[in-house]
């Protein structure tokens, strides 16, 4: 409690939530992914949740169906036969959720009558102790709470709370609200560390946040409680999943050998190294950051500010992809980002985003809000098409052209989870506390915030991130004093700011630019950040980036792509600082901005038939074209490719 | 019959025949090498059959054992448990091969006593109509010849043969012989084309390339016809492998999908692509090569030519390892030639020795004889340690510190394989025919040869491979006329010879240099080949080495090793022409011959602790230090580059 005092002295320190989700509408380049999610993406989603088979194992009205089920079919036609998924739910609740966004945007009917019925499923499923899986209750009965380690219960509660909060936000529309808080009731009353009560957690983390999330909704405490007693109890000896894998079966094997797989190795205050799978880590530093954030608990945040320079200074893709290896589905060792077999779950950058963004509720901070903005332009949206109607699960960096977006996968995580972050992209945007409005990221928008008690209304004209300049209008009733903290990138070597046509000398605040003024109606800022092509190297440690750079513009990390450059993308000698670059505008990808670079090229000319030769292959001019990383693989099928040789 | 005349029109065309083992006696480097296989690894050899119930499987008057035994354990200390290998008569057969070259080396007794033993044990297991394996007289009795795609058994009987020969020509004891004689009878009237034969052919090929060894043994033109039956039979339609699939079970799939992988997907003459199976491919073309000498059969010179050109342009490796995927131990798509991953067993490289010998059988030609030493020095040798006591089964041509040598593998064949490669090394090496007499390989050694009906002794002196200064003193009983095929590698970009002093004007034939003139006792010829550190670039097809170049001195590829560059390997970068290199030599490695090159290194001093950046690494001088590829992995554990970054 001491610390919340010591953090009342700093305005900056006051903590900074995020608007409501139509507080902020969304224009511009979100504007249209919004679009797309709203009018396609969870369509298709409510669709392949049908197809799979989910509804089926929720709704208690039918009969329980076998566990093998036939599948929806691979991009290459084949039928995929998976076995029904126990984290089912979790991607139900995740498609509720992007739908409940996706209301927001325009009414839609025909969607919201069959999401009430799916949670009226829930609902009619819901035990009358208040508990709620359809896994243990139709598919393993007899088996709830017996396996936190590896069977995602918890996790599944987690996500179909943060659902209820969204679709009662969203409808008003109670029912799922209540189903939860139920369930959070008999989880309340069932978890803890009370003599009578289970000392566990889950497996794979969410419930956390998730609970968070309905305290701050409902105001209930003891769910805010509840959420730090798993943050605490994580880790602790006697290791719960010993004490549960030996009631189940004195013999059994843990198949990932160590709990550093679920971040439960140690207590959390403890961990200094970003390990284990990837999606779990940024769940449970989410919920410490809201923790922190909640109890002012600077033990957790001290934690966390380790654990946020492990990853981002050791092992993150330069596009904020994270967890390089499929095996755990998460991270390696230090430095070890290959590119072509990078996993980098879709999920997973959107796990840091939420990380990043939770990491800003303190305090804005470029360290936090650079990454959140590079992960989610970046590792992130590519995991979703342009038209919102296919995704991908992994995102390497390097592809010789066998890796294309899905139409679904088996396990279907991916999809609804970079649906419901693009289609609440707004509450990522802006923030405000007491005195303080941040604005985080940039993207033509209309926000409503409250400061100092009074209703201020932000309007940004931009045409971010295709160029730099950003203008932002402050609306209002009448003269009101707060700063306005704007997000100075630091990819932005130079930027210049000016408070209704004059120079606003910036005092750099942890790389965010304070405003701090009695603001009148339509006083206007305008912020214009260079968006130079920079090519950007590797630390040297990572091997498979060594004599290659990365072109980057603005937020975006670009790649090449066959269809632009058809003579094979590994003969391309690119400039180490990419002189006579020219951008363009393309079309075919809804007029992103494209950049054209004067290179060399290994040319196969005079090479002749010889495998190995002493000679030198022959070098000749070139033009290669690279397009946003998140835009790949929207055209033709074929190569790609982030790190790009350098000339040396 | 017409292709053999026209062949003996041409001198160099009347067929190379190699002297016999004990012919030649080696010294110096491969000296070093057959010793410590004599000493040591054939003791080694028989120790590891025994230990993993080899014996016990072969042994008729033993009980039969269970099909799962405890085997060898691994590096780490850990048991590691194999079933009982249907081919294990091949690698007691390959262990037999090896001892019997050994004891040419010198006599011993005792190993000597052992492997009568082991013989006597399959004369006592041989049956009544001449069968013998026993895989399927012991563990899986009266299924024999009923799935030749994929249970090793002609390829068992095949090397059973060489064994034989061996041993026959080694001790002059018959007992192996005479009973692989009975075998190969039997098999010869239980396989061919006429209608009451079998049709088939052995999944794996061996038998090819060993009935002809029995026949030139023997004197029986039956086994050399039989060879060539297997070699016509192959892949002709309809399949034998579907008729033989449909009478075990209609509903059979084929684990490999095609017959790519076993070389029979199309009759052999019609094979214009290296595929499947990287030793098999081996074994069949050394077959076809030695029908082809025997027969005069330009067919299958002529697609071996094709296939050569295939295997050696677009699909090896610079240390002439070849079969990149583990997946199917073979071949991939061309170009495709990853250095960490690479499969490239030790047994496919020794498989490329015997196929490039045979091809020498027709004619020297230094597109044969290049190949040959470059695989020998490279891939195939890297598979024995220096000491002779541990082996490679995979050889990539780059490791981060975990691959190491085994003292043993689970699937035994390289060990016995590259033992008996070195221990008969001096077949390799030199060649006659009825005028000439040709040096394919130097070393320091004395061969006894026949030529134009004379006997020839040849004696070198040299450090080879270690300089490239190759004395050849030639002793005759009497003038002779004949003429000395000397191959001038095309790596030696300047070689000077002289003949008792005086230079000799060398026209090229085929890359070897031809001295036909009247020798007299004590003529001496000396070869000076330039031995200059050559950097090797790779065809930028193969986009793993884009970039990169592969240091080589005379016929050995050179690598990196972490113990001499314990600063990483991959920050190293060499100039593109080594400007500046240092040859000392090794007292840890033999007194092998090390390279110093000076290069520039990547520093991390400057870098800091950011994982991307804009600005570029320093680079800071240095020196790397190279090694002999064969002798990685000698010395302290530790990371291995062949193909080390090059500035641009």
């Amino acid at each position: 409690m001491n610390s919340l005092k010591q953090h009342a002295a700093d305005p900056a320190m006051t903590g900074f939530r995020p608007p409501a989700i139509p507080d902020v509408q969304v224009r511009g380049f979100w504007g249209e992914r919004i679009d797309a999610v709203a009018d396609r993406t969870v369509h298709i989603l409510y669709d392949r949740c049908l197809a799979a088979g989910m509804f089926d194992q929720i709704d208690p009205s039918r009969p329980v169906p076998e566990l093998r089920l036939k599948f929806h079919p691979y991009p290459d036609g084949k039928l995929n036969t998976v076995n029904a998924q126990m984290f089912w739910d979790s991607d139900v609740a995740k498609v509720i959720e992007a739908a409940a966004y996706a209301l927001y945007r325009h009414k839609d009917p025909e969607l919201e009558s069959k999401i009430d019925a799916v949670i009226d499923m829930f609902a009619r499923l819901q035990q009358p102790d208040g508990y709620l899986n359809s896994w243990y209750i139709r598919m393993q009965p007899g088996l709830r709470w017996t396996n936190l380690r590896d069977c995602h219960e918890l996790y599944c509660a987690g996500h179909l709370m943060e659902a209820a909060v969204a679709y009662y936000q969203a409808t008003g529309k109670r029912q799922l609200l209540d189903v939860m808080c139920r369930y959070a009731d008999h989880i309340d009353a069932t978890f803890g560390p009370e003599p009578d009560k289970i000392p566990g957690y889950c497996g794979h983390e969410e419930i956390e946040l998730a609970l968070v999330r309905l305290s701050r909704q409902t105001g209930e405490q003891r769910y805010m409680n509840l959420a730090k007693f798993f943050i605490d109890a994580r880790g602790q000896q006697p290791h719960y999943f010993d004490i549960e894998a030996k009631k189940r079966d004195p013999g059994e094997r843990y198949q990932h050998g160590t709990y550093e797989y679920n971040q439960s190795h140690l207590p959390v205050r403890q961990q200094t190294k970003v390990v284990g799978h990837a999606v779990r880590a940024m769940y449970l530093y989410a919920g410490m950051a809201d923790i922190a954030a909640e109890f002012g608990d600077d033990s957790l945040t001290k934690a966390l500010q380790t654990l946020w320079d492990d990853l981002t200074t050791k092992q993150m893709y330069v596009t904020g992809g994270i967890g390089p290896a499929a095996a755990n589905e998460g991270f390696t060792d230090y430095y070890d980002l290959p590119n072509e077999s990078a996993y980098a779950e879709t999920c997973a950058s959107v796990g840091l985003v939420f990380w990043a963004s939770r990491m800003l509720g303190r305090t804005p901070d470029r360290i936090y809000g650079d990454i959140m903005e590079q992960a989610l332009y970046n590792g992130a949206l590519a995991g979703l098409a342009a038209d919102g109607a296919k995704f991908f699960y992994e995102n390497p960096l390097e592809s010789r052209g066998g890796h294309h977006r899905w139409t679904w996968h088996s396990c279907p995580c991916c999809p609804p989870n970079i649906a419901r972050i693009i289609a609440s992209i707004g509450t990522y945007m802006y923030a405000s506390s007491a005195s303080d409005i941040a604005v985080h990221l940039y993207g033509e928008s209309t926000a409503r915030l409250r400061v100092a008690n009074t209703a201020v209304t932000l309007e940004q004209q931009t045409q971010y991130p295709w160029n730099g300049e950003v203008g932002i209008t402050v609306q209002v009733d009448a003269p009101t004093s707060f700063a306005l903290c704007l997000r100075i990138p630091a990819w932005a070597e130079s930027a210049s700011i000016s408070v209704n046509g004059a120079f606003f000398d910036n005092k750099d605040n942890r790389g965010y630019a304070r405003i701090e003024r009695e603001w009148r109606p339509g006083d206007k800022v305008e912020l214009r950040f260079a968006m130079e092509v920079r090519p950007m190297h590797a630390n040297p440690k990572v091997m498979q980036d060594l004599g290659r750079v990365a072109m980057t513009r603005g937020p975006l990390v670009y790649c090449l792509e066959g269809i632009d450059n058809p003579e094979g993308l590994q003969s391309i000698l690119v400039p180490k600082s990419a002189p006579g670059a020219v951008t363009s505008s393309l079309p075919s990808l809804g007029n992103a901005v494209a950049i054209d670079i004067p290179v060399l090229r290994e040319s196969l000319d005079a090479w002749g038939n010889a495998l190995y030769s002493t000679k030198t292959p022959d070098l000749k001019s070139s033009t290669a074209r690279f397009v946003p990383y998140h835009l790949w693989d929207n055209r033709e099928p074929g190569e790609m490719l982030v790190w790009v040789r350098s000339q040396s």
